[in-house]
């Protein structure tokens, strides 16, 4: 019972020493990592950098007493961050507390949201959203994320949510760079691209072990910003302008609950609902790739409540949005993490790093993050995906396309709005008709099949149609067109036989067209008939008013609905049985 | 060419004296009903009452040019005032010149929407809603609007969208009530509900033709209208409280563009949408009914452009939104409208009202013709329709209860996003998962069947499926882990059956799934094999990278594969087609 609430129960009983230094391992790795994303991704957010920090220890506690990942890593990831500065950029001014305090409650506001969904059991809907319209989203985001930080690397001032606000702004901007802050945004951002697709080969071949080749190329960016905090200390260059993140305040997490503002909640609901939709679908695709590499299985619904534990955890404990990231949970996989515990451990590592190591990110110039975020987004973007679905599907290129233009032009709020109403517009077109076939008797059988691809025989005056679905307000409406066109299509139409016998359910709506389309037909001198009703279905029938519209009648099997309506063709259909029949006779 | 721009040209081709006499009939006997329900309406909008008329002249000439009915009439409806009255409200003060025209700014962006949308040919979507969740819909804003309307009956000043803020409104009010504007409203109210469930009946028996009788009950209203005037003026009940329409300016409407502020434009959005579905949803579900019943057809997409042309007309003809009414149209088409003529008939009567007859309505009391829409709208209330849904599948009912409970304590427009949205629930919930079976070989054949359905015999190793629908990205997710956990179910399974006989599509996140699916069950050394495979599919899976992740082959039918991947069970299937055989070549 207990297990079924909290997913860590399970696990915990089997944990030992051997699982526990695979988490440790994975916990130190992730940890090196997390830091200088943690910095950069509050920068994006627009907030103090220790509040990246914060929402890198609680939230990975919460996840991990509820997620139902093993390698799962939760904390700040770019485009949340991103969101969350958008949506809390329109209610308060970056740098007062009033816009921090806005970023818990949208915490909060995303948190009970994603709780409420697991709730409800709503996590399958992730499932229904289109994958190229995801994978167009996210290539637009990175883009737009990469030329957000581009300020940062430059130096100057420079604000907007979409491509061309952002264009403009620092075409504007841009004979004000500072050349120190260039110069160091430069050289990071090469030293980084290289680090990313250079120093692992380069280690091998050096004789290194690929593991450890591996790990050292991911510590990167702790490298660069090592490196560039000396840089700046030694030549003084926060005199010559460049920006640097300043005094970190020391210490755990204040724990405190977020600004319980009614208004302010209001204002933040649509962009907590965007923010908890896109935090959930990377993060349960992310989970689902890496759970199918060890065949293990997430539940999305345990995901939810694992996500939106994170995010009330984020919000009563310094932090912002969070969701799981999937540069971060790569690492922590391919480092051996077994069990959530290496969520804990890594949540105790960013703990140690606030307590004591704070200081030394005084002189750290904003140029390393921002070209930390730069290395991380652009790998995002995959051309590759775009090519091959324009290869494969216009019509889903054209959704993808439609996405990333979204996202470019009107900002990631209106993408993400664009890319779940493009993939609910191609789910309706697409699941608006039940799968049909006219059927025809099997000659010499008391079988029924498609007239496309079987040799069968049909009734001049019966109508024979087998639905292959459960009938309900989204597809009977076409139905009932498709069929009365058919049935008055051919002047010698007596009878319609409908053959229920993949039909599971007709639902209120579905029962009403029904009626009107018996009251239709009955209007045009045609009966209608079922046939291979369900039990369930039939039952149901029997407390609505349907027999009272029914015109003709419900028989068994569709042999007997043919047998009675058009007596001469299957006796007919039958005739090729007899000969077989005699046939086998003789063999005996 | 010119006819499929322009409806009207195919019926004015072949218009003649005998359709003229028709429509013409119907046009009289609509005006006179129209007279009192568009003063009404433009009442419950919160505009002046001219405009009601207004609305009820250009935007039938715009439908008759494009729409597809013959006997939809077309103008203000009670809904749609309402929803334009919560709309508005937000923006201007009652009274004021700004109110008018944000009215006039809705009515163009409503008309703007329909006009897209017909464009883009997204008429079927409107199929797509429950059929609950719009009965509950009406009946809900039915009673809103009768609470609504009480203010005027008992001549106390009221407010609010939803029951609790009207009810409140009310009470606070009630000990205000003005005595001579509660007895002509109660009067007014009680002999319209006598009129229109008694009148007819008793018309009848007095010797009167039903026909005549039906007309006469019709025009209980203006009745009311005429009753109470005499009765305002003659007792001078203006003096004593009475609320009157007062002076209604003589003349046509002004031709004039709605005003163009794009701040307006866009406070506006939300809310033209929103009237758009509904006003569409009414309309269509009205004109479909009635040409049902001559046997003629209406094209969902022509209607969005009707409907939107009246809609830009209201716009620029000094009206307010408007749509398709379910009353009024019944009667155009009991009345014998035959063709959109009817409309423009109808739209000079009212013209001919405007030009003379507006002195007439000063002391016409507000009561009479909250009477007027009180009888109007409970009669959308449909207890009966909540019963059967109830007996019939609590689903449904959910669906219905939850949009009924949004409407009355969020008022319509909320009504509105929760009736759409729980019909996409649904939905989604019920399409989410494609039709599929395990099928084994009818013994002594070449054929596969449903092993739930039919004796068949299955091979040990090799799991077929059979899948009845196209895959796409919605119905995908669930098929791949279905898949995989019936292949590991059982340790004996070597090789997984695809038949895609049904197959019509793969889309790119169906193909993205496939792969997917393919590999995880490699790992678990389990071959993939399609069979049945259509053309155009296999083309475009040659266009991608399908066949370096396909594990097994591609047969041509789910026979050969099965007679490559387990000739033992495939030969013990078919022995017992070899006597059979036998037997017919001694029958030859």
């Amino acid at each position: 019972m207990i297990a079924r609430l909290l997913p860590c129960v399970g696990w915990l009983r089997r944990y030992d020493a051997d699982l526990f230094r695979s988490d440790a391992l994975a916990a130190v790795i992730v940890t090196i990592m997390l830091i200088p994303q943690s910095l950069a991704y509050a920068l994006l957010a627009g907030l103090p950098p220790q509040v990246g920090l914060y929402a890198s220890m609680l939230p990975l506690l919460g996840y991990a007493l509820f997620g139902s990942s093993n390698a799962l890593a939760v904390g700040p990831v770019a485009v949340v961050s991103l969101m969350t500065a958008a949506a809390v950029g329109e209610i308060a001014a970056t740098g007062t507390p009033e816009y921090v305090g806005a970023a818990l409650a949208l915490a909060l506001l995303s948190g009970v949201f994603l709780v409420g969904m697991g709730l409800l059991r709503l996590g399958f809907l992730a499932s229904l959203l289109s994958h190229p319209v995801i994978s167009g989203f996210i290539t637009a985001s990175g883009l737009i994320i990469a030329a957000s930080q581009l300020k940062h690397i430059l130096g100057i001032e420079a604000s907007g949510h979409t491509l061309l606000d952002l264009g403009g702004s620092l075409a504007n901007g841009i004979g004000e760079a500072n050349l120190p802050t260039l110069a160091i945004g430069v050289a990071a951002t090469v030293f980084l691209f290289w680090v990313r697709t250079w120093l692992k080969p380069v280690l091998v071949r050096l004789g290194l072990g690929a593991q450890l080749a591996d790990t050292m190329a991911k510590a990167g960016p702790i490298a660069a910003v090592v490196a560039t905090i000396l840089v700046v200390d030694l030549l003084a260059l926060d005199a010559e302008g460049v920006k640097v993140v300043g005094a970190i305040p020391q210490g755990l997490p204040p724990i405190a609950l977020p600004p319980v503002d009614l208004e302010l909640w209001r204002d933040l609901i649509p962009s907590a609902v965007l923010i908890s939709v896109v935090g959930f679908v990377e993060s349960v695709s992310v989970a689902q790739t890496l759970a199918a590499k060890r065949r293990e299985r997430i539940q999305p619904d345990r995901e939810l409540l694992g996500l939106g534990a994170a995010n009330i955890a984020a919000a009563v404990g310094g932090g912002y949005p969070v969701t799981g990231g999937f540069a971060r949970s790569v690492v922590n996989f391919d480092a051996g993490a077994r069990t959530p515990l290496a969520g804990v451990l890594t949540a105790a590592g960013i703990g140690l790093t606030a307590l004591l190591l704070t200081p030394l990110f005084h002189q750290l110039p904003k140029a390393t993050l921002a070209a930390t975020i730069v290395v991380a987004v652009l790998s995002l973007v995959d051309i590759g995906a775009m090519k091959r679905t324009w290869v494969y599907s216009k019509t889903d290129f054209a959704a993808m396309a439609a996405t990333i233009l979204t996202v470019l032009v009107a900002g990631v709020e209106a993408g993400v709005v664009a890319g779940v109403g493009l993939s609910l517009v191609l789910f309706l077109t697409r699941s608006a008709r039940p799968h049909m076939a006219v059927v025809g008797q099997v000659p010499g059988t008391h079988h029924f099949r498609n007239i496309k691809r079987h040799e069968v025989i049909t009734s001049p005056t019966v109508l024979s149609v087998r639905v292959d679905e459960s009938l309900f307000f989204a597809n009977v409406r076409w139905l009932e067109d498709r069929l009365y066109d058919m049935a008055v299509a051919d002047p010698s139409i007596r009878d319609v036989v409908l053959i229920c016998s993949a039909v599971n359910e007709i639902d209120a709506s579905a029962l009403e067209s029904l009626e009107a389309l018996i009251d239709r037909l009955h209007a045009a001198g045609i009966d209608f008939h079922l046939s291979e009703v369900k039990g369930p279905v039939m039952d149901r029938l029997k407390r609505s008013d349907f027999f009272a519209h029914l015109s003709g009648g419900v028989y068994l099997s569709q042999h007997d609905a043919l047998a009675d309506l058009d007596p001469e063709t299957t006796c007919a259909a039958e005739g090729a049985l007899r000969p077989a029949r005699s046939a086998a006779a003789v063999t005996v």
